[in-house]
């Protein structure tokens, strides 16, 4: 018999409490791979932020603890990441030079802002507000940020703009994209044929971009490239960051903003990097546990000398396909980060940066969806284009316009939806008690009776235009020289009117009654029901029937024909 | 026969084409008694907003005709309103003294950019944006507001602080409000025992606050009250204004949000004007016409030295009791103010003003709405909570954080509904072919079957939530001991399903499969099942089956039980 429960995610350390010492080895290989990873991206996007590149590395050290501790992921990799990365130096780059000590302050300071967002939104159960960026937003969001950062790494990769490459730069930088591109594509493949299995082969392919990394180091600092024009990350500082906060009010008025802002794009990119490794692994993710995780982590990378870090998808895919079980993996990882910090880093100044500039290439062009914009365009064009507008947001109007405007795109499309709800006019099929749409279904009607049925809630988003659309079905009828007598609501689909709908439906049926055309409902369901009747609804339509069934209602209006028919 | 038809709105001078004798009687006595009740709301308006009270009246001439030519409501009457004259002058007041030069430039800029924003609203028709602010909010914000309004007005009223009351300014202020309120209560019923008609008592008791005001600037003048301590508007310049704009970029930068957010209330006044008169009328406003009358009314009180102008709710009501048919009657009313510019206008600068604010105090205090209040909070909790929060927002935090407050709140009911559908646990109604939740009625199941009707269409905003709900129930079933089989999705209210809900579904089916559970689906509807098989849902879901109806699905589980039953 086949296990047929979802877990529920744990968090809040009950991983340590059940732990298992089978999950030991994967915990450790993964600790050990993702903390291979870890080194260049954090360098990288620190780079792509506008910061030192130690900061990277803070920022991988104590907010993937703070993770382990309160989120709700088993497999989720909290760091540095290339879209936060980007949204950091935009932001930044408007109020001190890239690099600057401002900037490090600075950068603590928007991590310290994001993380009390999330922590205020996880305590208020904000976590729903997520659902409303819908898959083609996010992925416009994402392969547009994506185009945009991989654009601003051509510079470094070339060793400069394209009318000036440096030849050195351009031949390492060039050299090694093709052979991570190689790689990407066919190195899983190459080491299944020589016979290393599919899980490990992905996982060691994965690491490709770091073996490119170190070679190009090795090479650089044995031929002294770095005196022929190629750049290099230069002195690494070891040992603990210095921590500071400005203490200037425009410089936390300037933040806010963009910081809120980032809070939201943190907990999107977490939490479809932790749903779509959940459902693998047959968990489910507590929302508002996912939002204390990332607002301590965010917390302590603001008081480690960090930047504001996410859970990263393709980071935390790694994690789980290396073998990841618990928390622990990333654990590993932050105590071999830490160590790696306390050792000499001198070996880490010779990064060469055109290589960098390839590592974040390759991981950026993989985030271009071209999948979801062709699935899109076949199914459903108003996503497609919604897609589009944000992909061309980001491009045209820069990142935090992008989100703002995929987040407007959304929310217009929820807002349409609900206010232009379904309402289908019903007939009965013939010698049945079955009452079905009448432009889908041959159904018999009654010359003097409108029947419709209302498949939605009814509130204030949508209490006017159902009224409307009352009305022009009978204005319909009206030209087609039909006289009503009745209207019938079927409250089938309805779980809830407001205080809104309430006063709209009194209003109609004065309307109607000014007409000689009465209202009735029927099918109200029960929990509707106990609430009208607190109401003064029933006084407010004294003249109103009530119908348990469809059918009753029908049969009743054929007792009661027009005394003009 | 009772006449069953709505009249659309004509707009676009239809009216004039149109236009009847009989009409005209109506439009004068209404044109004239609403330009009675212009002149000093106009001027009380613009001292509300920090202007020269000449200004009112400037901005009670051109807008209306704007509106005449392109609005859709035949009985709006366009111009100052009390809570827009708040916002203006609550925005103004941070960046230039009351009354000053600038100011009045300012208000005209704002006036242009919130015309500017509702014609391009209109042109990307947006009026269906209006229906994101629910009833009690809307009444919440308008109550807050009134409150402001009010507690400002009690200084003019007194004459000074309540620490440094002027004995004749208090006398002239309070006594007017006395009679302002003893004649709002009981005039009209006064007027109908001696034999007026309701109509007329109605209307001839809206002007008892003019009357009022007319009895306290002849006495004010009679006696020199004015060198008595009691303030008058001072000198009102008659003729046409002086125009300009500010070429300041700062200043342009300072007005933009502002002056969209007063688009946006602009519109939410006059709609909601415009709406309650056109039930009594039987017509149906076009939102979107709405949208460019009242962007070219801003746009030439901009270029006529008015300020923002919007649908009164109170003094439309005046014109339509008074008689208005058409939009003719708002043509008079300007011409009458146009005169009254032209003539000499020394007699206005007799205005006193603690009777000026008496008559706002009047006019607001209608505005507060108790019983929607308590209604609210006998029907809907949620809806009464909603409404004290617009109102303690615009009290606490000012008018500007009241309205987003109020809309965020309007929007997170929203994206909350729209995320938590209601699902349906179904069961058969023994001996019959219905289907219903099994909560409700008395159903019968089969033990390794999970039938649920989904109540909402499917999209972005709820697809996580829906497959969450029915891996929930899944796991309810395992603890309970029931072994599943069979997970039937009903979807006969599901109009829509969305690329994310798509998706969604796909990964359902695969978590099922793992768990050797099958999905089914029955009662698709045509057009949902024309555009999944378009895409690539039914290979990605082979081993699905569909059922034309619930029935079908049922007598197939009844056919294929578990071998282990």
């Amino acid at each position: 018999m086949s296990d047929q429960t979802w877990h529920q995610s744990q968090g809040m350390l009950n991983w340590l409490k059940n732990y298992q010492r089978a999950f030991l080895i994967g915990d450790v290989s993964a600790g050990v791979i993702v903390a291979l990873l870890l080194i260049p991206q954090g360098v990288a996007y620190a780079i792509v932020a506008g910061l030192p590149p130690v900061t990277g590395l803070y920022a991988s050290i104590l907010p993937p603890l703070a993770y382990a501790l309160f989120g709700s992921s088993m497999v989720q990799s909290v760091g540095a990441q290339a879209i936060t990365a980007l949204m950091i130096g935009t932001t930044l780059s408007t109020m001190a030079p890239p690099g600057s000590p401002l900037n490090l302050v600075l950068a603590a300071q928007m991590a310290l802002i994001a993380g009390v967002t999330l922590l205020v939104c996880g305590a208020l159960r904000l976590g729903f507000l997520a659902s409303f960026l819908s898959r083609p937003v996010m992925s416009g969001f994402t392969s547009g940020s994506a185009l945009v950062i991989a654009g601003e790494q051509l510079r470094p990769l070339l060793g400069g703009a394209l009318t000036s490459v440096r030849p050195y730069s351009a031949c390492i930088g060039l050299g090694s994209l093709l052979l991570m591109w190689l790689a990407k594509k066919y190195l899983a493949r190459l080491l299944e044929q020589i016979g290393i299995r599919k899980k490990w082969a992905d996982t060691l392919s994965r690491l490709a971009p770091v073996a490119v990394l170190l070679t190009a180091m090795l090479l650089v600092s044995a031929f002294g490239l770095n005196q022929l024009g190629v750049a290099v990350v230069g002195k690494v500082p070891s040992g603990l960051p210095d921590i500071g906060f400005s203490v200037s009010n425009d410089h936390w008025r300037a933040l806010l903003g963009p910081s809120m802002l980032m809070a939201f794009v943190i907990f999107l990119f977490s939490q479809s990097a932790a749903q779509s490794l959940a459902q693998k692994r047959n968990e489910r993710i507590k929302v508002d546990h996912e939002l204390f995780g990332l607002g301590a982590a965010n917390l302590l990378s603001a008081v480690s000398g960090g930047f504001p870090v996410t859970g990263s998808i393709s980071r935390s895919a790694v994690n789980y396909e290396a073998g990841a079980n618990t928390p622990l993996a990333s654990v590993i990882s932050a105590a071999i980060l830490a160590l790696v910090l306390v050792a000499p880093t001198g070996w880490l100044s010779w990064l060469p940066m055109p290589v960098l500039a390839a590592t974040i290439i390759i991981a950026v062009v993989g985030m271009i969806d071209f999948a979801t914009l062709k699935e899109s365009w076949n199914y459903d064009r108003s996503d497609a284009a919604a897609m589009l507008g944000a992909a061309g947001g980001v491009i045209l109007l820069g990142i935090e316009a992008g989100v703002i405007l995929g987040v407007a795109l959304s929310l217009a499309s929820i807002i349409w939806r609900a206010s232009h709800p379904h309402i289908a006019v019903l007939g009965r099929i013939a010698g049945s008690e079955h009452f079905r749409n009448i432009h889908r279904h041959e159904a018999e009607t009654l010359a003097d009776v409108l029947m419709l049925r209302i498949d939605s809630d009814l509130f204030f988003g949508n209490a006017d235009i159902v009224v409307g659309h009352v009305e022009n079905l009978l204005n319909e009828r009206t030209s087609q020289g039909l006289h009503t007598h009745h209207v019938l609501l079927v409250m089938s689909a309805v779980n809830v009117i407001d205080t809104t709908a309430l006063h709209a439906l009194i209003e109609l049926n004065k309307n109607l009654r000014d007409r000689d055309i009465t209202l009735h409902f029927s099918e109200i369901k029960g929990p509707v029901m106990d609430r009208l009747q607190r109401s003064h609804f029933m006084n407010a339509l004294p003249d109103v029937q009530l119908f348990l069934s469809t059918a009753q209602a029908y049969h009743y209006f054929e007792m009661h024909p027009p005394l003009s028919r």
